[in-house]
């Protein structure tokens, strides 16, 4: 039903934001799902889900589609419009080289391998998940050919979630993580941790009290909630409908202050970048963040940049003890801050400090690159999970759920999803080090519990632009060069340096 | 996409599955917006629920749609399957009769009639709206025409919400109550009411325990929190995302309690009715009521025939005055009961007592049917409407805000759909009349809190089949006999005969 004196490219955006409704609308079948949702809902809802998952997939791959990008090809790439029809491209092209086949058996794949890496978890059990994953990989190479790719088949599935990326850069920027937080980690472990130094973070905190300690804070960070809302779910995380409804959900944990207060700050970092989309970008598949990468960037600075910092700290310690008197009874600023910035070797990613996290990583990405060079096997995998641990992490897992099981990523089929963590992590420095150059005064605003200059940075170089450019010409718009892990392996040096008074 | 093997009634099924998904999505996302969407959101929502509706609609009108409902046709119009593909037709027709552009003229229309209608009754002001309605009414006329009639223009969009239901039979359906309603009225008013006879619903109710006393009451009901959940809007409505998952909605007023208890009970009857469909007809035309007058008709049952009666109360008042010792001080269940079953004139329907409430429907579908039959122009609509008040209730409007301008219906374009509020009424003494003869110990058990056999007899014999059968076909399996407006009568003439103590 083409309207009258539409041009190609009207028409191109009104098939796009179509998709978009159908998948805003799916968003909110997940949302209510994970909220709200009776236990009675769930059959009929996982019937909408699919329903509306084909429904989009379709109008996406459908040929009208590529004709009408076709014929938009000729716009200025350097054009918002430019950068709308490329990203449609990316999508369309992905989705179309994928043969419906390959699709069906990776859903079905997928679908059968959760429940099994679920119950091969609880039972520590690698060999109820491993025919699971046995028969998803060669699935994900084929998907890899496919898809294509110039250096490495690794490449095609990374380019999913961080446009651009490479294995070999991948490489080089691992090699450099390595090389300083390998030292890092080995002076800290060399001093000892106190035992107790978490102690403080555990007792008796009334949710309702974190919740608003939460709201305030998220609030001071500029969470407009207006255009937001805050609930409930076992698993965070943050969604977006479009630039003027991103919510968040929190997990409370009535006996340990770290879930909440991080995980608040976490999804309330990935919900700036989305309410801070131009609005113009609705509906298109501009309504993004430029990757993975920079989204978690995002949610890492306001997380660890600012709110595991010190000076963050000295204006919210006192409202934290002011929430919980009792609690906190006795625990000074500086017990709290060396509380919330433990330096120490662990098993699990998820409970993992800042520095050790992305050894974490570096472990899963060469695990997978052996996986798909044939260099490593399925059935080895338990074995070499454990001993890079030893060799990285330094501790060895006690059993395969605390070990290889700890994820469900692979269940998922999401090979070349984790590096993007690390490329947040060292992002989330790189940006906040430019906005400070920028703005000097960002350090002593975030002492007195003010954002906005920060905020505002953000917005102007990253988050207005929303999905217009890859990371790499986001990175070098904002910053003036290309990904850098020098500023965060400073930051890390500086910070656990002074913590640990190493020389 | 077609499966191998399957055959066309199945292929039919997906077809009709898919449209139901889709629906059920939008759905959702009606229900967010009225309760937790945040502000922000209103305008990509709004979006969202076009692209959704524009997409079930053109999947449902596709010639393919035409041509399976075609193949099926053989079916037994006895079997589910008939029922089905004969539900599924209906639709199908009525929506392919109406040319698109038609459509769209409508839908235009009435989107700006809305906003129009709510200044138009916030400033009384007749002439704001009027040229809205004289917009909508030819459109509507036209629809009529498109879609066809044997009898009568207004028969053709009476069907769209009460199936089968014809202009001659509703007049000697109104006919008939208003021979019974108004000897009643007048005998009543001769009586006059104390003013202070509503007085203990007024006072301070705190919300928290109004919803409380909601919950305890609901769940005797049958009410499943399983498969249900409530929450708060402006205006309280009913939802069923299928069998699994039916919510309600109310609004509390700390300072009067009619509102949340009878809305509570009224949706909780309709989420009763979605509940006890049988869950085999999720996904399909069938997972619905028989008609809109159907479905009210359980609504009321629970609502007036269950909750405005002296068993019920002598159960739960006791428990009503334990949660509000304050308000509810000195106020015996005669006087509560009395309060509750206040039968007098009034100009605002949706106050309307329980007996008078049909006169303003009545008033409403004469106007219509005149409307129509073009006796009345919309220049002398608020005239018309005054007339036709004093002539009924006795009372009349002292300005349009009060009088023609109360409902949004007509603003919507619901020509047709007044009439099933009282078929609503009539049905559900015909069918709790019904419930009682069959399992005479049902008022007693509602004496005792009980209500188990009360439901069993509405899941037996309406809530199961969903939308299976034709209105008149329910109510004849149901009840023996056609609809039948004398146990409504004397159901009405018992009790305020008693209550006012008529001869």
């Amino acid at each position: 039903m083409a309207k009258e004196h539409e041009t190609l490219y009207e028409r191109l955006n009104d098939r796009l934001a179509t998709i978009s409704d159908v998948r805003s609308a799916n968003s909110l079948l997940f949302w209510d799902r994970q909220t709200h949702m009776p236990k009675g809902g769930i059959a009929s809802r996982a019937e909408q889900m699919a329903t509306l998952s084909r429904l989009a997939h379709e109008m996406l791959v459908d040929g009208e589609t590529g004709r009408l990008l076709d014929a938009s090809g000729d716009l200025d790439p350097c054009s918002e419009e430019g950068a709308l029809v490329r990203r449609a491209r990316r999508e369309y092209e992905r989705a179309t080289k994928l043969p419906a086949e390959l699709v069906a058996q990776i859903t079905r794949a997928t679908a059968l391998a959760e429940p099994a890496w679920a119950r091969a978890r609880g039972e520590s059990d690698w060999s109820v998940f491993a025919p699971h994953l046995e028969e998803i990989l060669p699935l994900k190479k084929r998907a890899a050919e496919a898809l294509g790719y110039e250096d490495h088949p690794y490449d095609a599935l990374l380019d999913g979630y961080e446009p651009g990326a490479k294995k070999a850069w991948l490489e080089a920027m691992f090699g450099e993580l390595k090389a300083g937080i390998l030292p890092l980690l080995r002076e800290v472990t060399e001093k000892g941790n106190d035992e107790n130094r978490t102690a403080p973070l555990y007792g008796a905190f009334d949710e309702a009290k974190q919740e608003r300690f939460g709201v305030e804070v998220v609030t001071r960070f500029g969470y407009d909630w207006e255009r937001g809302r805050q609930d409930r779910t076992v698993h965070p995380f943050c969604i977006s409908f479009g630039p003027g409804d991103v919510r968040i959900t929190t997990r409370f944990d009535p006996g340990w202050l770290a879930p909440a207060l991080f995980g608040t700050f976490h999804e309330a970092g990935h919900a700036l970048y989305q309410q801070g989309v131009n609005p113009a970008y609705a509906r298109t598949p501009l309504d993004g963040g430029a990757s993975m990468g920079v989204h978690e960037s995002q949610s890492r600075l306001w997380e660890n940049l600012v709110g595991r910092s010190r000076a963050f700290w000295s204006y919210f310690y006192p409202r934290l003890r002011d929430t919980f008197p009792e609690a906190l009874r006795g625990v000074d600023l500086e017990t709290f801050y060396h509380a919330i910035n433990v330096l120490a070797p662990s098993k699990i990613r998820v409970e993992a400090d800042e520095a050790t996290y992305n050894l974490h990583i570096l472990l899963r990405f060469e695990l997978e690159v052996a996986l798909f060079e044939d260099e490593l096997f399925v059935a080895d995998l338990p074995a070499a999970w454990n001993a890079k641990m030893k060799e990285y992490v330094g501790v060895t897992p006690k059993n395969d759920a605390e070990g290889v099981l700890q994820d469900i990523h692979w269940a998922d089929g999401l090979f070349g999803y984790f590096p993007t963590y690390t490329i947040g992590n060292v992002l989330s420095v790189q940006f906040f080090d430019e906005a400070v150059k920028a703005h000097p005064e960002i350090p002593a605003q975030i002492q007195q519990g003010e954002f906005a200059v920060l905020l505002g940075w953000l917005r102007e170089n990253i988050h207005r632009h929303g999905s217009r450019y890859d990371p790499d010409q986001l990175v070098q718009k904002a910053t003036g060069r290309p990904l850098d892990t020098a500023p965060y392996l400073s930051y890390l040096r500086n910070k656990f340096g002074e913590l640990y008074e190493l020389d």
